[in-house]
């Protein structure tokens, strides 16, 4: 039972962001302006280093370069291994949420302690593979669950249809803990799967492709955020 | 003795890289439009994986950005553990020179074969505390040894004096091998470094705040260029 | 509640997997084609790396070998780290079920996914200290489970008896999922110990020092088989 | 349901364990006689590798040399990685109990078994965001579960608060399992925070700073211990 | 000026060591019985890790099935990373010249020492990049430096041309040496390079492809061993 | 030749640096007291992280113990893998002189830069089998060379007699930089080595078991310094 937490109020609250990894990085700055004009809600920036994930994307710099161009929060997700050193420079180049991988460190509360007294929003990161149970010891220390529903790696990909009830388990697990914690979802993310992701709880939804396809980003936030509350 | 390669010549052949690490990330493709017209000769990307050096920069996508709107050859510099991964992706974001360090595979060679195979020229680049020799077995296969003359990671570092000597063994070393290889060095290289390193014999000067300082970088670029050549 | 998959019919499709682990390596081929004349049904191969496992044993070369000789399912069970590296090899060499372990590897589904993509059967193999949580969201994207009756590395060893509940749990979690996903167990099984096995609902049953003791295989088949159904 | 294991025959076997991380390095010997004559039930050894933990502290001759001088079971904890490599060194060095981290292995059950074979009582520890599931699957070869309450790797750490319910948890699945198993907690124990460690259900206490403090070591005992039964 | 060891007498002890990578899997008994008939000296086992190059070979309990069928002297190459931990397992095997890459451990000489120690006569393997200073310092505590002539990993690559002044400098540092080291290679030996090989000084061939080629052994043992003496 | 820097110079400036790693670790001050008494220059620490080498030794906090008790120059050698995360926490806690092993950092210049602006001295240590090569190149920015002449690890080892002929060629390398660089050796050092040792130009002797043999630790000291200058 969720008094304080109501399905309309969840609703309401429950934010888009656009994931740069879709973006053109020869102008990054203008996209990020495109798409705040645009209406999304937050910007979400895909770190990955070569070695957790099969990709190399960009690192701090990158950030503090959006960082200077946006008031929206940046919404940064390290797909790195050993993501305790690099939490301070990406807190200090603007992140205001900042996810780390559940898989890459058996230090996983020091990490989200450490983010939050460096003044950033903790998120814990779960591969389509990891069970829940990553996450239940430090569901009160973060701000954010962000379930993968594909593999990370790549924009582009397909949403993994097993993830659903996973989804839902995540929600009913958050819903009874009574903790603020969000559910973000990330991975497949458009007009074709956001119904089934609204319906099983989710509180925020990274697109990608679904927002930097064609010129008219406007129209493709407008219709995911239609459907988001 | 080098009859075949005489030092006017090498000097007419000199090349400056200008690196894209002190550029704005916000607005690459202009910076790099920018540094072209200013006569640069190259572009030098450097990727950073965080493992190999304490710093992560960009990867393959940002690499095909910036392949998208210059004509100039990429220098590519892969300060990546096991490269052998990501050769091919960034030699299909469109690398024309592709370097590597020494110390991070004990297949140098296979590596090297690779990027040769894969159409594009094999460099192999050595920290300032790598010995010459860990290059020696494979100058006949490379076109370029890349020095570093500071410690990578990070722009704006001061250049280190002890690598000098270092720098004119290894002009040495290619001199002696008559194989047609270049050297490159990378770290500290400004106005006040530049006449040292020509006179050690260097051929490519990879230079990023020195090019991308202030906002007239055809001055910054003539100030270094008319001392190379 | 199975009725689908009722007790009588999973007996009548458990499978014995010969383990070559206890073969003579001298005369593999031999070998194989002995214990498929003494009515083993399918080839359970033993990769072991000498990394995840205190061993090193064969690689993709030797399964190919194996694959020539016989027409009974290969059923290939890596031990060993990043699997991803040596899938697309062993399914090239013949591989017909893939196993990998759930503790190599932080995107397990991608492996899982791409192991079906190449045509061949994923399984999922646990350590006897991994919790089955470990399994239970990509049980929708398997053909199997290997739970480990013993630590993976030797032929030989005797079976930990605090496995028999873990079997049972898993028995239930598969059978409340409804999904199609066989319970294969290794380690420990002989004579002594299947009836117990039988009883805890496994599917297929791995068998190496039993089968390739003595001269007389088809004896060492019979003996369990005749147990199995 | 407990009859044979009821609280207040728990609360007369707890323990202290007092942790020698906040002795004075330079007279070891003198500082365990100390505690010893103090009336500590144990010493507590942290193991730390600067690889696991952020900290290196001491290593097997140190264990041997504290053997020497007392006569109270060694409790100790190894935060290394790889700890299989380092067993029979504390063993020999005069380990009672042995303890290894559940993260740091993927043959938990073998470490644990030859932590048995060599005569030395197996503990699996937990880090605070470890689920407890970690450790489901071997609790019946293990004589402890011990569960940081701070992250591992400095003394003097402020107890977690979430860890309460964590600590609840996991006595329930010891006393659910009727299995011989103690519950140790590691971190933050002090005058503060007994009281709801023993409500909790813990029954062996680690104790550093809260023991070593000042020059009154009895009297830092006697504190804690009369709390405890 | 060697009056101790000269040119013919080289010769007339110069070995071909036939590797088993090029044999048939399935019956590797045979095939090496095959190769001893055929007039081959040593019997040469590729033991591959995934790990260190990209292939698995074979185990220790496969060079325990050649020994047993075999005379000869087997030369067991170790391409594998942290070779000390597989050591003693080889020795038990049966292999009488242990070798070990310089690349993979900072501690050579303790591998080497132990191997000695353990009744084996070791080796030193340089792979093509790695230069010859790697092996300066163990050179009189080894039998034996082993070139590699292609990049390991897989049978049946073409010599690498560059590494002819490798080993005539390595033939060099060895006799200057006056130490009792062999020079071995590996890696595209066969007819077309043979004699090459031997003009620059090579003690013992190691040829896969072209001892295994075919059905007549003999003949191609002998197309080998005429050139070498 | 050395006008600045005779032979007879240097064996006046020669020092003996007392290993603790042989020490009684129970009463670590009391044994630093007694060899400072018995007249060493230096007190020697070993670090050792169980991974770098096999064995585990101790960290900072016990540097700092000792730092406590004694005026003499702490010369502490990091047997440890990534010695830059402990450089700042050794130096912290009283390094005088801080060594770490070329082997394990491809940043070797970065590393002992960050030693010499943290205000110690920096020290390269090189294993037995490590050519000089290794250093070299930062010959220049480092304050002492140490040559290993036992595999790291243990006390108590014997002088590997193939390390003289090194020993002279370090000397000579140093000698020719005419760089302000100590020369020290560290394994086996005793009165049946030193002898050959000082004849080969050693600056440092680290001695060990030598020193903490027995109860005389004055004679013990005198035993070795007599022959040192």
């Amino acid at each position: 039972m969720m008094t304080e937490f109501p399905e309309s109020e969840r609703k309401r609250k429950s934010k888009l962001s656009a994931s740069i990894l879709s973006a053109d990085f020869g102008k990054l700055a203008e996209e990020v302006k495109a798409v705040e004009r645009a209406g999304t809600d937050w910007i979400h920036v895909d770190v990955m280093d070569g070695h957790f994930v099969p990709n190399i994307t960009i690192g701090p710099d990158v950030v503090k370069a959006i960082r200077g161009v946006t008031a929206l929060p940046l919404d940064v997700h390290l797909m790195i291994e050993k993501p305790e050193r690099y939490i301070e420079a990406f807190i200090r180049a603007g992140a205001h949420y900042l996810g780390v991988h559940a898989e890459v460190s058996p230090h996983l509360h020091r990490t989200v302690q450490r983010i939050r007294e460096l003044g950033a929003r903790p998120v814990v990161t779960l591969n389509p593979s990891t069970p829940l149970c990553a996450v239940e010891d430090v569901l009160g220390d973060i701000d954010m669950v962000l379930l993968m529903t594909v593999n990370p790696g790549f924009g582009g990909q397909k949403f993994i249809p097993s993830m659903l009830p996973k989804i839902r388990r995540c929600r009913e697990m958050i819903d009874e803990s009574r903790l603020p914690v969000l559910l973000e979802v990330d991975g497949g993310v458009n007009r074709g799967t956001i119904d089934d992701l609204v319906d099983a709880g989710v509180d925020v939804f990274v697109a990608g492709s679904a927002v930097f396809a064609g010129n008219d980003y406007a129209r493709n936030v407008n219709g995911l955020v239609e459907r988001m509350r």
